[in-house]
C-alpha cells in the first residue's frame, strides 16, 4: 500500500526489495515509486499501460495474481473468486505477452490468497500452491522469476478460543517446500508479508474509565476512548459477529476477576463498544482499561475525527 | 457530543440551548461546558458527583432518560434495553433526588430511542412515549420542566427500498400531540435532534476510476478512493448486511445505464467496496464516480490514516 511504500521508503530499504501493491494505484503514486525504483506489483493490463505511459519500456514489474485457491481458515479471503486484486490466474499469460509487448518485464509474482489464519497447516497449504503456480506460469511463459511474494495469512490470537499459530510449524513445512521446490525458483527471491503478525501483538491501547453504571442489571463501564480509536476492537471493522479483544484492568494486573462489565467507550452510538460481559477485578471510575492486540490496524485504522473527540495518542515505549 | 458542542460554540448559538450529550465525558469537557453555560445532558448519577465537584451547587442540567420503549423501524435502537445511555427511567426519580441532595436543579429531559426510521409513525409514536414519559416523571417528582429534547430518529433513504420520511405526517402528528400536551409541558421549550436528516442528504461522495479490470466475470470499477474516505457506504459502519449507497457516474449523468459493476475502492482490503453489482452507464477510467447520502458520517467517520492513503478534501458549494 501507499503506507507501506512510505514507511519503506523513510526506513531506508533497499527500493527493488520493496512491493506496492493494492489495486488503485493513482497516476502520481505510480510516478512516485517509479522514481524510487519501487518495484511495482501490477494488478491489471490496465496498469501495466499506464506504467508504461509513465515510465516508457525497460522497467521489470512484479504481477499480482488471483489464484485458484484461497487461504482455508483465514479471516479474509482474498482468492479463488472475483476480485479486485491482482490479475486472473487464466488470464495471466495473456498479461504477461502485453507487458512483453510495451517492453516491460515481469520479474515475478505476487500472491496474496487471504489473511489472519491461526492454522500453520493452511498457510504451508498456501505457500505451496503458491509456489507450483508460480512454477507452472514460468514454465508456460517463459518468465523468469526474480521475485515472488507468497503473501501473508499470519494471524494473531485475537479472541479467547484462539490459539496462537504455530510458527515453527510454518517454518518446518515452508524449509521443506523450498528445499524441494521447482529448479524455476532456484534463484528466487522469496519474500512473505507480515504486517500484522509482527506488530500487531505489539501495540496496547489504553482508555480510562470515566463513569460506571448500571442499567437494567448490567454494569457499564464508560471509558475516554472508544471506536474513533480502535475501530476493530468495536467489532465494526470487517467482522459480522462481534466478539471481545484480550481486555484487562491495566491499574489492578493482580486482582482477580470479580465482576462482570460491558465496557464502552464515549461516543453517543451504541457501536461504541469496546467489551461485551468482561470478566474484570472490581473497576473504579480512573481505572486504566488495557486492550491488547491493537499494534496493527489500530489507530490507523479509525475513524479518529468522529464526533469531535480527540485522537488517541501513539506512544512507542 | 463533543464535536457537537465545538460547532455550536463557533456558530454563536446561545448555550443554554445546546444540549452536550454522550456517556463519557471528560472532567476538562465537562469543565468547558460548564464554563460555557451549557445545558448539559446527564447520563448517570455518577456524573451528577462529578459536576457537583467541579461547579459547586446551583447549577441546571437535563438528564437524559433511558426509556423503557424504542424507536420502531430504527437503523439504530438506543431505549427499552440495558444502554450506557441516559438514566433507566425506573432510576429518575432517585437520580432526580440525588441532584437536588447536591443542589443541581433539574430543568428538563433528553431522551433519544433510536435513529434512521422512515417512519413517520414510528417517530411520531416514540414523540408521544417521551411527552407521555416526561409529564409523568414531572407528575412524579416536581420537576418543572424548562427542556424536553425528544430525540431525532429522522431517517433518510439510503438504500434502493426506501421510502423517504413523510415529513408532513411527523409535522402533523407532532403539532397534535403538543396541542394536547400536558399542562405539566406548556411552558416547556421542546426540542428535536436532527442533524442526519439536515445534512445527510446535502453530502455527496466524488472518486475518480483509476482501473477497470474483469475478473472472473465480474467487471471491477477501481476508484481513488475507497472506505477511508466513505467508511459507512463500504457497509462497515454499523450495518451487518451490506447495502448499496446511491450511487452514479457523476461524468455521464445523462447516459442510460448499460452496464453492471462492482465499484471498488484503493484500499488492498476486500472490505473497501463501494457498490456491488451497480447498473451504471458504460464508464471508462478517468470518470468520477458519486456516492450520495455522504453528508453525514462520511469523511469523520471514516479511517483516513488508513494505509497512508490522502484524506478525502471536504468542499463547501
Amino acid at each position: 500500500s501507499g503506507g507501506e511504500l512510505a514507511l519503506a521508503l523513510a526506513s531506508g530499504m533497499p527500493p527493488a526489495q520493496i512491493g506496492f501493491a493494492g489495486p488503485g494505484k493513482r497516476d502520481d503514486e505510480l510516478r512516485a515509486a517509479l522514481a524510487a525504483g519501487v518495484l511495482l506489483s501490477v494488478e491489471s493490463t490496465g496498469e501495466l499501460d499506464r506504467i508504461a505511459a509513465l515510465a516508457g519500456a525497460g522497467r521489470r514489474v512484479a504481477l499480482r495474481l488471483n489464484p485458484d485457491f484461497e487461504l482455508k481458515g483465514a479471516g479474509m479471503r482474498m482468492g479463488g473468486r472475483a476480485t479486485p486484486f491482482g490479475i486472473d490466474i487464466a488470464d495471466a499469460p495473456a498479461a504477461i505477452a502485453h507487458a512483453r509487448g510495451l517492453g516491460i518485464a515481469v520479474a515475478g509474482f505476487h500472491v496474496y490468497a487471504g489473511s489472519q489464519t491461526l492454522s500453520a497447516a493452511a498457510i504451508v497449504e498456501g505457500q505451496a500452491a503458491t509456489l507450483a503456480l508460480a512454477a507452472e506460469l514460468a514454465e508456460a511463459t517463459g518468465v523468469e522469476i526474480a521475485h515472488l511474494n507468497l503473501g501473508g495469512g499470519f494471524g494473531i490470537p485475537y479472541f479467547a478460543a484462539d490459539r496462537a499459530l504455530d510458527l515453527d510449524a510454518v517454518g518446518t513445512g515452508l524449509a521443506a517446500l523450498l528445499a524441494d521446490r521447482s529448479p524455476r525458483l532456484r534463484d528466487t527471491r522469496i519474500v512473505v508479508e507480515l504486517g500484522r503478525y509482527i506488530v500487531g501483538e505489539a501495540g496496547i491501547y489504553l482508555t480510562r474509565v470515566v463513569d460506571r453504571k448500571i442499567s437494567r442489571g448490567t454494569t457499564f463501564l464508560v471509558t475516554d476512548g472508544g471506536l474513533h480509536h480502535q475501530l476493530a476492537a468495536s467489532g465494526n471493522f470487517g467482522t459480522v459477529i462481534r466478539r471481545n479483544y484480550p481486555i484487562a484492568n491495566a491499574s489492578r494486573f493482580a486482582a482477580a476477576a470479580t465482576a462482570t462489565y460491558d465496557v464502552v467507550g464515549c461516543l453517543c452510538t451504541p457501536l461504541d463498544r469496546l467489551g461485551n460481559a468482561v470478566a474484570l477485578p472490581e473497576t473504579q471510575v480512573g481505572d486504566l482499561i488495557a486492550i491488547f492486540m491493537a499494534g496493527a490496524y489500530g489507530a490507523t485504522a479509525s475513524p479518529a475525527a468522529l464526533l469531535g473527540h480527540p485522537p488517541a495518542r501513539e506512544l512507542l515505549v
